[in-house]
């Protein structure tokens, strides 16, 4: 098959790979409904944590039809639809069993497998993949592989930022990620909205998927902006999800003492002064979002056409034009791309 | 009357000060069983975040029985033994109901008031004192003047740590404050709770309070050594008393992917990466704690003998040997020091 390969910065192609096949009993290979280029992909294709063996295959999000397990697989069944997150689990250690698959012991980073191909070796099947109730219309599909990583992220950010009902949720970044976090807070019950955003289309997505408010300063004045809004306390929650020195310390200064910061945004230079974190006195959690532990509660929801967190792709290319997906995505032309194999 | 107060490093003199008097209407006037020295006044002590303003009154820490209160205060009552938090708040406040109230919106430090004297000024006093059912015999004024500041940090650090049955948790600190984490993590039902000691009597003194294992090995060997005895998943939770680089990193590094870090220690130099925050996944929360939130229930459990936390004071010396509590602290040589005035 071909699949996308990094080469180096800014250069990806779409060429012949390995077909993917049963390396371990507990293997599924599923035939990709579809696939996406994620923000975080952007960083090695800057040329920044660029992968240690390159050329690298790219890609960690999917959702697609079981085609074969191996013979210790005993949930996954072969025609499935099924949605993993990026990190497959066996969902059956501790760490899982607490909710962080993510941290699994025998966590495996779908990155490895390179997910932006038409088939994909999928590790641990049974502790990573999740079916719906029967094979979705074509339609659902966007919104199944935004389960797979940016919903369950913006989900998961909420989720630590402890939103819900009679809350004010500050949302920092306005990529996919972002905006799913939007969506998230809203099914949580959130009061208020804050979509922190300065780019028009953006922002109006950010309000179909529930923001109450925009907010186009950043730094200092965006910090007081929220202040201002929230009667000098700030809000109660904050979802960060860009990864900069700038953007976590604008989510912990917009959050009141005692509030939560939920933070998913690869972490790129950042250094947080303990003073700072001691005086201002919020919950702090992120990391990489423990998707399989949302997966459930997500595809129901997205099976029930309660969110339709699809609407995030506003470009969707047949998969050998991948490297157009990258281009549109690094110049922001797109917020994200979906693949079609 | 005569009172602490600091005019440069290491120059504590007990002198003349103004007696305090009511202010404003919500204040009241304690006269004071017992005050102490806080590891935290070891730093200006020391010459490190020296108050603005020198040379200047020390200690926040105090109990004692109420001389007068303003015309406002209606709970607090003359004659009445109380404790309070080292910030003074309303305790009506949105932060405070949350129970963040030494980040209330009228927080006042006490440590401006200057507790290490006979006689203090409290302001909102109804928010901030908390009486006894009657005024203690003599032997628990300790255990109540612990409850003020040490005790209150240590349990707000196992409460964001998230310490409960079951929970394996490390501290990080042999001060005053970690041995008293560990007495309220014994109280919330940790399985087992691990003290990072190299000082015999602290160990010994950790023991009596509950710790069930002493590890004295730090840093990453620190690490490692609490990896081992968890399976090489790190501990449920971690009380950080201490407030350096290393402390921190310790207690983070300590702790598995999806747990907790409750940190007191006032933070200095302090720099955390948040490459390294998001990899690890932990919960982070502390400041300074909300002692207020939990008065009530310290002040039972004292009241009936069910914990003794005045054990911490190994020193007990007259008020005006104040400078000498400072010395031996300093110097190591006590855990901490009781002042009578």
């Amino acid at each position: 098959m071909k699949g996308a390969v990094l080469y180096g910065p800014r250069d990806v192609r779409y060429v012949e790979r390995a077909d993917p096949k049963i390396v371990e009993p507990t293997d599924a290979i599923l035939r990709l409904s579809a696939t996406c280029v994620c923000g975080s992909d952007l960083w090695p294709y800057r040329g920044l944590d660029t992968p240690t063996v390159m050329p690298a295959p790219m890609g960690h999000e999917y959702c697609g039809i079981v085609e074969d397990v191996g013979r210790e697989v005993k949930h996954v069944k072969k025609g499935q639809f099924v949605v993993g997150s990026f990190f497959a689990s066996d969902n059956t250690c501790e760490i899982c069993n607490a909710g962080y698959q993510s941290r699994c012991i025998h966590a495996h980073p779908m990155a490895a497998e390179g997910a932006q191909a038409p088939y994909l070796r999928v590790p641990l099947a049974d502790g990573t993949l999740v079916a719906t109730p029967e094979p979705p219309p074509r339609e659902m599909v966007p919104s199944f592989l935004a389960a797979s990583d940016v919903l369950g992220t913006g989900w998961f950010a909420a989720d630590a930022a402890c939103v819900g009902p009679g809350k004010t949720v500050v949302v920092v970044g306005d990529g996919a990620v972002g905006l799913l976090g939007v969506l998230s807070a809203k099914q949580m019950g959130a009061e208020r909205i804050v979509l922190m955003s300065r780019n028009a289309d953006r922002q109006q997505l950010g309000r179909a998927f529930g923001a109450t408010d925009i907010v186009s300063e950043r730094g200092d004045e965006g910090v007081a902006r929220i202040k201002e809004m929230t009667h000098g306390l700030g809000a109660h929650s904050a979802i960060e999800a860009v990864g900069t020195q700038e953007s976590m310390l604008q989510a912990i200064r917009a959050t009141r003492p005692g509030g939560y910061v939920g933070f998913v945004g690869v972490s790129h230079g950042v250094e947080l002064p303990g003073r700072e974190l001691f005086i201002r006195e919020v919950h702090l959690m992120g990391g990489p979002a423990p998707v399989r532990r949302y997966l459930p509660e997500l595809i129901d929801l997205i099976w029930k056409g309660k969110i339709e967190p699809g609407k995030v792709f506003d470009l969707t290319l047949p998969l050998e034009e991948v490297a157009e997906g990258y281009r549109a995505m690094d110049e922001r032309r797109a917020i994200k791309a979906l693949l079609r194999p």
